[in-house]
Order: structure tokens, then C-alpha cells, then sequence
């Protein structure tokens, strides 16, 4: 896979994504992750990219020719191009999933006071946005978005690794988990997780994971007793 | 405000928190971010942070002792502690408006495979999840919940740049924006933008938003009915 972040700050990346599993995954050439300067595809002298909304208002907008032209100079048959924004679709597993699967994408930066609505139609496929909250910019978005996905790449993750994603995906909140030592200032490891009793400890965690789903999630609670209902069918 | 990021990649910090508005804000000390190595709080050699669960199943846990160490150096009247993990409350811009009241937060970067129970019973005052999706570490969910904070912080934005802010509050999606040139490949303005009447353009953009809002966020359009109900009894 190839990733472009088409940003106005090529000089943060890769940063955090060049360390432990994505800076392996680099190194392994099982992606590329390439920061494009958005200022590269401006006309002018100063390498303008954003001006004043039509219509007043706070803020600054991505202008639309420099996103364009940098979209139409990268994008290739089966290109997908990405937009963070907080006007987007909230991103999920099940959206990284989809975008794991793409041989090439481009990750647009926003910037949160906005871009201009024709660069949107014209180039972009997709607007995701991590969450409800304000951002300083979308270079963190996309950041956190390419962590998501290049993890999903095959032969990224250990096969020790990999296997805590399926456990995840049972739709519930993780259980709690304990590690040496047994006794931590008169705390203990719950006596179960030391029986060695597989069927035992299985059910335990379950029984938390259900519990702890139910007080923290109540919305995710109600999506898997659905989905458990549908399979029981 | 100062921000401990307690992480097992120091490296990787300041990193994109060093540039543009928030690596303004720390260069005119209106905050201080640092990076601590958890490995500092590590008794043996090695400098071992991590273990395997009890009770079996993939994936490292980090370890109690060196987080409740950590934590009780660096931990002031005051302060507040948070852990990035996938099981802690969705971060949010209330959650980022809370946090910023504190003068200290200590963050700790947690990995997905989860952290003993017994240090987040001891150590940690909030849990925090990104949203549903699953990173490699905690760490750029901690440079995503500083960014969102500091930029709070008072005098981080320019006056223009902080009344965004309070559009955002409305609870809506934003309006589509446009900027300069009026026509781009055929794709013109809105006719009402170039008008000049105010009053059009705010009646323009509500809707604009109602209608985003009820396309993309059934959800934040529901809480929206709910709150415009209550705040006209």
C-alpha cells in the first residue's frame, strides 16, 4: 500500500508513524507513507493555499486549484481519496477495514475552518472525521487514521498481535487483565486467572467484558445483544 | 498548563505538538508538554515494562509497578491522570473543555494489549477512547487529546480563530464553505454567498446545517430536536 498525506506541515511526517510497528511496516516495504507539500500545486509566488469564505465568517478556507491539481497529479485507477473532516462520517474499525483493502490512498489534511465545497465534490471520495472534537488540523487525523489501517496490512502485525484484533471484534469491551506480580500493595490477581482453569477463566472474562460494556458503552451494549439475537436465529 | 505524556516512545514527542499553533503555545509558555520514558521507573536492567497476562491469551501487558511509580513522581495536588484506552469514555470536545481547566495532566500512553488492572485502579483518574478503532499504541491518542486541550487554552488561538469554536457549539455539522475564484471548472459560488445580505446568508448556512446534520449525524440531530425543545419551554 501507498499512502499520500496531501498536508500543509510535510515536515511532522512521518514522526510517529516512522517508530515501532508502522516504521517496521515502512522498512519492510509493506507501505508508503509520503507526505505531499499542498504548497507544491499553487501558482503563485507565496504558495497561497487558503483565503477568506464568501459570505463572511471566522477563519481561513483550503482554497480548491491546489487541492484538485494535487489530487488529479496523484491519483491513479483505484486511488481512494480521503478527507479529514468534522463534517465527515465517524471513523471506525470497520472503516480502516475497508480502507486496508486499497492499493493507494490519499489522505487530504484539513484544516478545521474548512475547504472549499467544490474541491470536496471534484476530489474527494470519502470526509472522515476521528470523533466530536476540534482539532488544530487534520495532520493528526490522518496520522492516527494511516495507524489504523497500515496495522490491518497483511504481515504487519505478529501473528501474537494480530490475534488480539479478533478479540476485539466481539463487539465488547475488553475485560480487565492482570500481570506479574500476584500481590501489588495488598491488590491481587483475581484467584480464577491463577486456577489454570481454562473454561473457568474463559467465562470470567466474558462476564466482565459483558459488565463493564454495559455500565461504560450502553450503546455498544445494545448493538451486540442485536447482533447476538440475529445469530441466535 | 503542563502535560506529562508518559509513553515508552519519548522520541516521538514533541513531534507534530511542536509545530504551528500548538509549538506556538509551548514557545510562549502558555503550556509545557514532556515527554517521560516510562522505562525511567523500571527496577531491573532490562528496563522491563511489560508481561505476560495471567489467566493466558495474546499480546503483553504493561506493568503495574513502573505506572503507579510514575505516576506518584510526577502526580501534584491538582493534577489529573488519564489513560488512552480502547475501554475509556469517548473523548469529546467536553471531555477536551473539562481537561483544559486543570494546570496539570499526566497522560498515559497506553498499548492496546491493556495495561494491569491494578495500575489503573491505583494510578489512573480517567480513561479515554479515541473512538472504535484500534491503534498500535497510545501514543498518538495522547498527542490527539493534547492538541484538542491546548488548543483551548487561553490566548493559544487568535480571536478570529476561536470564535470557530463557538460556531461549532451549535451542536450542527458546518455549512458548506467556498472561497475565491466565484467559478472553478464550471462549479460557481452559491448566488446567495456573493449577495452581501447577512441576514441570507445565516438563514442560508442554518439550513445548510440542519440539512448536513440530518444526512450524516442522525444522532447529533436528535440530540440538536432535543435541545432546541428544552430550550424553548
Amino acid at each position: 500500500m501507498r499512502i499520500d498525506i496531501v498536508t500543509l506541515f510535510p515536515e511532522i511526517f512521518p514522526g510517529p508513524l516512522g517508530e515501532s510497528i508502522i516504521g517496521r511496516a515502512a522498512a519492510r516495504k509493506l507501505v508508503r507513507i509520503n507526505a505531499v507539500d499542498l504548497r507544491n500545486y499553487t501558482d503563485d509566488a507565496r504558495g497561497t493555499v487558503d483565503d477568506k469564505p464568501y459570505g463572511g465568517g471566522p477563519g481561513m478556507l483550503m482554497k480548491v486549484e491546489p487541492l484538485v491539481k494535487a489530487v488529479e497529479d496523484l491519483r491513479k485507477p483505484g486511488s481512494m481519496v480521503i478527507l479529514t473532516s468534522p463534517r465527515g462520517e465517524r471513523f471506525s474499525q470497520k472503516a480502516a477495514r475497508e480502507l486496508a483493502k486499497k492499493e493507494h490512498l490519499i489522505m487530504i489534511a484539513g484544516h478545521y475552518e474548512g475547504v472549499d465545497e467544490r474541491a470536496i465534490e471534484l476530489a474527494v471520495d470519502r470526509e472522515y472525521s476521528l470523533g466530536d472534537f476540534v482539532l488544530t488540523s487534520g495532520n493528526l487525523a490522518a496520522m492516527v487514521m494511516a495507524d489504523a489501517v497500515v496495522r490491518l496490512l497483511p504481515g504487519v502485525l505478529g501473528s501474537d498481535e494480530s490475534s488480539v484484533d479478533e478479540s476485539h471484534s466481539s463487539g465488547l469491551l475488553e475485560y480487565p487483565q492482570y500481570t506479574r506480580p500476584p500481590e501489588f500493595r495488598g491488590r491481587m490477581v483475581p484467584e480464577v486467572l491463577l486456577s489454570g482453569d481454562h473454561g473457568r477463566v474463559d467465562a470470567w472474562r466474558q462476564a466482565q467484558s459483558e459488565r463493564l460494556t454495559r455500565e461504560r458503552r450502553p450503546d455498544l451494549w445494545e448493538h451486540y445483544l442485536k447482533t447476538m439475537e440475529a445469530g441466535s436465529k
